[in-house]
């Protein structure tokens, strides 16, 4: 590989999402908030740890949900705020789906990195 | 290649920006600015083509110049608002290289889209 020696200072960032039949799929906060419902087994528990109102956690699972053939994320019975819920086998791929393509993206940037020099 | 009859409802979307030794250095919208320096000769002409401020884009002018070995634009005297501006060789080469990252990171996002169904 060729020296860059002034390219150390300059490096490509980025970031990515995935987008679904209806808008935002998956991001970044999305796949938190998924790992949080496999960690508590709730979608409140989950939206507790992370700060976020219940209200807005079972919105965004239900419209990563909404998107897809399978859902990710499978709800029991319970009242607001109460009731279970796991990440099905499909939720599981998904996330890591997205670390792998995560790391692939990382490794795009730094790739990208040895071609700057300003 | 396999066929992933429902995974052409998604598809992977990102950003990306050069991070320079003092922080953001060049996004699309610096870019597209240099370009109107380029096309206009001025930096009040490209500001005004961009309904920026000509503050503001001085301001990013001078941000992206400080963090360069080389100036990417060289502006001649004049008064706030008047005098001249070019893009250096630097400049140029700087708006050549964005595009060709674009280029691979659009190229990157789309092959990574067939790994994708839910």
């Amino acid at each position: 590989m060729k020296s860059h020696p002034s390219g150390e200072s300059f490096s490509l960032k980025g970031r990515f999402w995935i987008e679904g039949p209806q808008g935002a799929f998956l991001g970044h906060g999305r796949i938190r908030l998924l790992e949080r419902i496999r960690e508590h087994g709730s979608i409140s528990a989950a939206a507790k740890s992370l700060k976020m109102s219940y209200r807005r956690a079972w919105m965004l699972v239900d419209a990563i949900n909404r998107q897809c053939a399978k859902p990710l994320v499978i709800t029991s019975t319970g009242g607001k705020g109460g009731g279970g819920a796991i990440l099905t086998e499909n939720g599981q791929r998904a996330i890591q789906q997205y670390w792998e393509v995560s790391r692939r993206f990382e490794e795009f940037l730094q790739s990208e990195n040895a071609h700057w020099s300003f």
